[in-house]
C-alpha cells in the first residue's frame, strides 16, 4: 500500500509512521517529493493494515495496491470458472436460464410454471420458500412445505432448483432439498450466513446488494470461497439508482467489471431490476450481451394472483418469446445454452 | 390505495380490476377523468394488495395512501417514546451519549476507555465482540470473551452497555451480557435477526442501512415491535453518497423525517459517517441540532493501535472536548443529557 | 392529479383545497375514505398546478397522473421518430455509429481518426472544439479553429459531424460548421442553451445528465421540441453510481424506459461510461442489445497522447474489432447500420 | 501523482511510462515491489497529466497527490475568508441570514416579504427573476422587471440582494441590479457562466450541484477565482439521495469537508433540501451547527399562491420563529449574525 503523508508532516512524524509499518512486517520505500512524502509499504496487505496506518498521526490517505480478495480474483485464477449444478453448467461459454415463480405458493401452480418453463427451454428452476420481505405483515413463504414442492417439481421436470436461504439455522434444511443455495441481495453482507453456506458442498448463487461495489461483492464471494466452497455464481440484479420507472438499475458495468476482475460466472436477474414485466426482456438481452453467463427470470402461471412480485413476473407466453430472443443472441455470441 | 389505469384502458379491463379489488375485501370508488380512470380502493392496505393490483392488466401504477408501518408510526403513537436502558433514559427530551471502542480488544484497553468516557460524561458504553467485517481475513471480534469484558467494564463504571449481535443463534448469548442489542447497518434488513431480537426483552439499537429510506428503516423497526419488543431506538450512521472525503453522508434529513413519522427515539453515529476523527465533532453537533436524542461515538485509548476503525476513533481528550460542546448545545436546546 | 389530504384534515380545510383547485380551472372529484380524503383534480395539468396545490394547508401529497412532457411522449407520437443527419438516418430500425476523438487537437490527427473510423464502418464523425472541463486549468478545446478542422474532415470522408456547443452565444457559430449539435451531460439542464438550440434547424444530440431521471431528460428534450426543433436524438452516457471501477454506470434501464415513454431515437455512449478502453466494447454491445439506435464512441490515433479522455479512447484497431461485433449483433437484431 | 503499474508489466512497458512522465517535465521515483511497480511522478500536477498517464499501456491506475484546486484551497489560504456584500459580512465568525421569495411575482408581494424578513432579523434579501425550471411550460420569472422590483425592495429595507443569473448574456444586466450573483445548483458546472461571473466584481453565491463532490464544487469555485473574482460564497442545498420524503438530502458532511479543505465561507439552503416547510427549521439549525456561515431561506407572504416552491416556503411567522432559534444557536456557538 501507499501511504500519503499530510503536507508539512515533520521528520519525527514520518519516522513514527515508518516504524509502525515496519512493525507490521512490511518493507518501507520512502519517496520525498517537493510537497509531500509518500511511503510505499511493501509486502502482504492484510485488511487490517490499511486501517491501522490510516489512524496514525500525519497520514492523509492510504492507497491499497492489491485487491483485498484473492480466491475470487482473476489474478489468482486466470481461467473462467465453470459451476456445475446438477449437470447444468454455468460459465466458460455455457449460459444458464433459470426460471420460475418468485415464491412457491402451492403444488399445482409451481408444477404448471415448471412445466411451461421447461418446455420453453429453461434449464433450471427457481422459487422461494423463505422470502425476505420488507414488511413483517407480508407473505413470508411456505417454508419446508415449499421446499418439498420445489424438490418434486425439480425432479419431475428435470430442472435443478435454486432457492433462497435466509437463516443460518436453516442452511442444513435447505440443502436437503435444493440443488443450489441463493443468497439474496439484502443478505449479501450477512457474513454469518455467507460463512455457513461456505461450509456446505452446494453451489451458491450470490446476488449483488443494491448499493454495493463489485469489490464488496467479490469480498462476499471470498467469505464463501475461503470456507472451502468453490462453487459460487454471481448474480447482478440492479442497483439503487435515480430512475423511478424501474425498480432497480441493472448495472451492466458491474457485470463487465466482475468478469474482468474475477473468474466466477456472472448471471443477471432482469426481473428484480425491471419491476415491470414489459421491461424484462430488453434488460435480459442487454445483460447477456454484456457478457453474462445466464439469466434468472420470474415466471408465473397467473401473475395477477401471485403473492409477491406479480407485476414483474412474465407469463409463460412472454417467457417463450424471451427464450426465442435468447437463443438467437447466444448463437450470435457463439455461446451455448447450459 | 389509488389505482391509476393506463390511458385507453377499456371498460372490460377496468371492470376486471374493480372485481379483483373487491375480492380483496376493499370498497371501490371510481373516478373517470378525460384521460384516465382512477380507482380508489378503500379499506385496510395489506402489503400484498398493492403488488397484486399492480400486476393486473391495464394498471399503470398503484399509489399507497397509508404508511406500511403501524406500531412504529406517530399516527399510532403520537407522543415521543422514551426507552430506558439500565436506568439511562433515551428520548422525550433526554439525550444519551454512548461511547467506547469499535471492538473490544483486551480487558485493559476496554477498561481504560470506559473510565475515560465515564469521566468525560458519557452515560453508556459501546464495544463490539462480534464484528461484521467486509473481509473474511479481518479481525472478527473476541466473541464471548469480549462480552465478558464489556460486562465487567459496564458494571465497574456504571455504564449500561450496547453491543452488536449478528447471528440469530447468538441472541441469547449476547442477552446474557448486554444491556442493549445493536443491529448493525448491514443487518438492517436481516429480517430473521430482527424477529429474533424482537422476541427478547432487551432494548434494541437499530442502525439505518446506508442506502435505505426512512420507510424501510421503520419497516425494520416494525419487525421488532410486532414481535412484542417495544424498546427500539433508531440510529442514523450515514448514507452512501457522492462524497469521497467522508465515509458516509450523515443524513440529518433522515433524522428529521424519522422523528416526524415515528415516535421512536433517534440517535446519530457521527464516527461511521465521518470515517476520520477530525470530522466527528462537527457531525455530532449537527446531528443533535437536527433533533437527535443522543450520540454513539467511537473512542479509543490508542487509536493508532485499534484493530478496527482507528482512523475514526476519538482520543480521550478529543472526546472530552466534544462532551463540552454537547453539554453547551443541549443546554441551548433545553434538553438533558440522559 | 390526485390530492391526498392529511389524516384528520377537517371539512373547512378540504373545502378550501377544493375551492383553490376549481379556481385553477379543474374539475373536482371527491373520495372520502375511512382514513383519508382524496381529491381528484380533472383537467389539464400545468406544471405549476402541482406546486400550488402542494403548498395548501392540509395537503399531504400530490400525485401527478399525466406525464409533464408532451411533444417528447410516445402518447403524443406513437410511432418511432427517425432523425436524418446529413443523409444518415437514426431511429426506426436504423442504427448509427458515431466515432472520433474526444477533442480536436490538430488537423492531421483528426483526419487520421476520421479516415480510420470511416474505413471501419462508422457513419458519422464526432469531435469537441469547445470542451467543458472540470478544471479551469485543463485544455478547453481549439474553438473555431477546431470547428473548421471538423468540417474539413467531415467533407473529406463523407461523415456528417456532431460537436458540442456549451455557450448560447456560440450556437450560431457552431451551426455554421456542424451537422448536429451536442448538448453535453453537464448542460442537460442548462435551459437557456436548450432553448437556443431549439431555435435552430440543426439536429440535436441530448446527453442524459449523470444523476437525472428519464423524466428530467425528456423534459429537457421538451425544451428543444417546444421551440420548434423536432430533430432530437437522446444519448445515455452513464449515471453516477456506487461502482468505482467504471467512470459512470451505463444505465440500460434508462434506454429501455426512454424508448417506452418517448418516440425519440436513443443512442449510447459507452466511452464515458467505461472510463477505460478495455470495457468499452462490452458496454457498447449491451447498449445496442437494450434497444439503442446507435453508438457514439471515442477513438484516437494515439490515445496516449490525447489531451483529454485518452484512457477511454479506442485505438483504430480496437474500433475495427468493435464494428465487427456491432454488425453481427445488428444483423441478429434485424437492424441496419444507418 | 503515483502511477500504479499493472501486475506483470514488463521492463519495456515501465521504461516507456517513465519516459513519458519525464517528457511532461516531472521527476520520476521508482518503487518496485514484489507484485507491482509504482512510479512516483514529482512536480506540478497539471489536470491533463493524470489523464495522459492513465492512457499509457501497462498503467493500472493513477493516484493524484495534490488537490486539483489551488486558489480555493485552505493550503493556499489558511485563514477563513470573509465576503462583504453591501456591508453584510459572511464568514470568519459572521453568519448571514438571506431570506425572500423563490421568485419575484409582483411588487407588493415582494415588498411584503422583504419587510417581514427584515423585521424578523434577516440581513439579506433573495428572490429569483430568471428561474431555471425543469419544465418549459412553468413560470420562468419576470426577467428585468423582477430585477427592478428586487432593487427597490433591497434599497427600501436596507437588505443587500442576491439573485440568480442563468445566461452568460445576462450577467451584465443582473449586475446592474443585484448585490450578489447566484449560480444555481444545475449550473454549478456551467463553466461558461462561471467564467463570466468570475470577470465581474460582484460577490457570487455558488450552489453545490445535487450529485457533485466537494472537489467538483471547489473546482467550480476555482473557475470564478481564477478569473480574478475572489468573493465566492459556497452554498450547500442538498444531494440526490435515497430518501423520498425530502426533496434533497442536506449534506452536512459536505459543509464540514468544504470548510476543512477551503477558506471560502459556506452557507446552507434548507428550503430546497426540505421540499416541505415543516422540515426547514430543523435542517437550518443542523446546518448552522455543522459550521455553516449562514442560511438562505425561502419565505412567502402567501405560500399557497406562490408560483414556485410554495410548499417549501416559510410563512412570515414561521420565519420569525426560526430566527429566534438561529439567534439562540449562534449565541451558543459564539458567532454573530452578519
Amino acid at each position: 500500500m501507499l501511504v500519503i503523508m499530510q503536507q508539512g508532516a515533520g521528520q519525527a512524524t514520518i519516522d513514527h509512521v515508518v516504524e509502525r509499518i515496519e512493525q507490521l512486517g512490511l518493507r518501507v520505500h520512502l519517496s520525498q517529493g517537493e510537497f509531500r512524502t509518500i511511503i510505499g509499504a511493501i509486502g502482504e496487505e492484510l485488511a487490517s493494515y490499511q486501517e491501522q496506518v490510516l489512524s496514525l498521526a500525519g497520514v492523509e490517505n492510504v492507497v491499497p495496491i492489491m485487491k483485498p480478495y484473492k480466491l475470487a480474483s482473476r489474478e489468482f485464477h486466470p481461467e473462467d470458472s465453470q459451476v456445475d449444478v446438477g449437470g447444468v453448467k454455468i460459465g466458460r461459454g455455457q449460459c444458464v436460464v433459470i426460471a420460475g415463480p418468485c415464491a412457491v405458493e402451492d403444488r399445482e401452480g409451481c408444477a404448471a410454471v415448471a412445466q411451461s418453463v421447461k418446455e420453453a427451454g429453461a434449464t433450471m428452476l427457481r422459487g422461494g420458500a423463505f422470502k425476505p420481505r420488507t414488511s413483517p405483515y407480508a407473505f413470508q413463504g411456505m417454508g419446508e412445505e415449499g421446499l418439498k414442492i420445489l424438490r418434486e417439481c425439480s425432479d419431475r421436470y428435470g430442472l435443478p432448483v435454486v432457492t433462497e436461504v435466509t437463516d443460518p439455522r436453516n442452511v442444513e434444511l435447505v440443502c436437503r432439498y435444493a440443488d443450489m443455495l441463493q443468497i439474496g441481495a439484502r443478505n449479501m453482507q450477512n457474513f454469518v450466513l455467507l460463512s455457513e453456506v461456505g461450509k456446505t458442498d452446494k453451489p451458491v448463487l450470490l446476488k449483488r446488494g443494491p448499493s454495493n461495489t463489485v469489490k464488496d461483492w467479490l469480498m462476499s464471494a471470498e467469505y464463501i470461497l475461503s470456507e472451502g466452497n468453490q462453487r459460487v455464481v454471481l448474480c447482478e440484479r440492479g442497483s439503487k439508482g435515480f430512475e423511478t420507472e424501474v425498480r432497480f438499475s441493472l448495472d451492466v458495468g458491474a457485470v463487465v467489471v466482475a468478469r474482468h476482475n474475477s473468474h466466477l460466472p456472472v448471471i443477471v436477474d432482469p426481473s428484480h431490476a425491471a419491476g415491470r414485466r414489459e421491461l424484462v426482456a430488453e434488460l435480459a438481452i442487454a445483460g447477456l450481451a454484456a457478457g453474462a453467463d445466464g439469466l434468472i427470470v420470474e415466471v408465473h402461471d397467473c401473475p395477477e394472483k401471485a403473492r409477491c412480485d406479480g407485476a414483474q413476473s412474465l407469463t409463460a407466453s412472454m417467457f417463450t418469446d424471451l427464450m426465442g430472443q435468447v437463443r438467437q443472441l447466444l448463437a450470435c455470441l457463439g455461446k451455448d445454452a447450459g
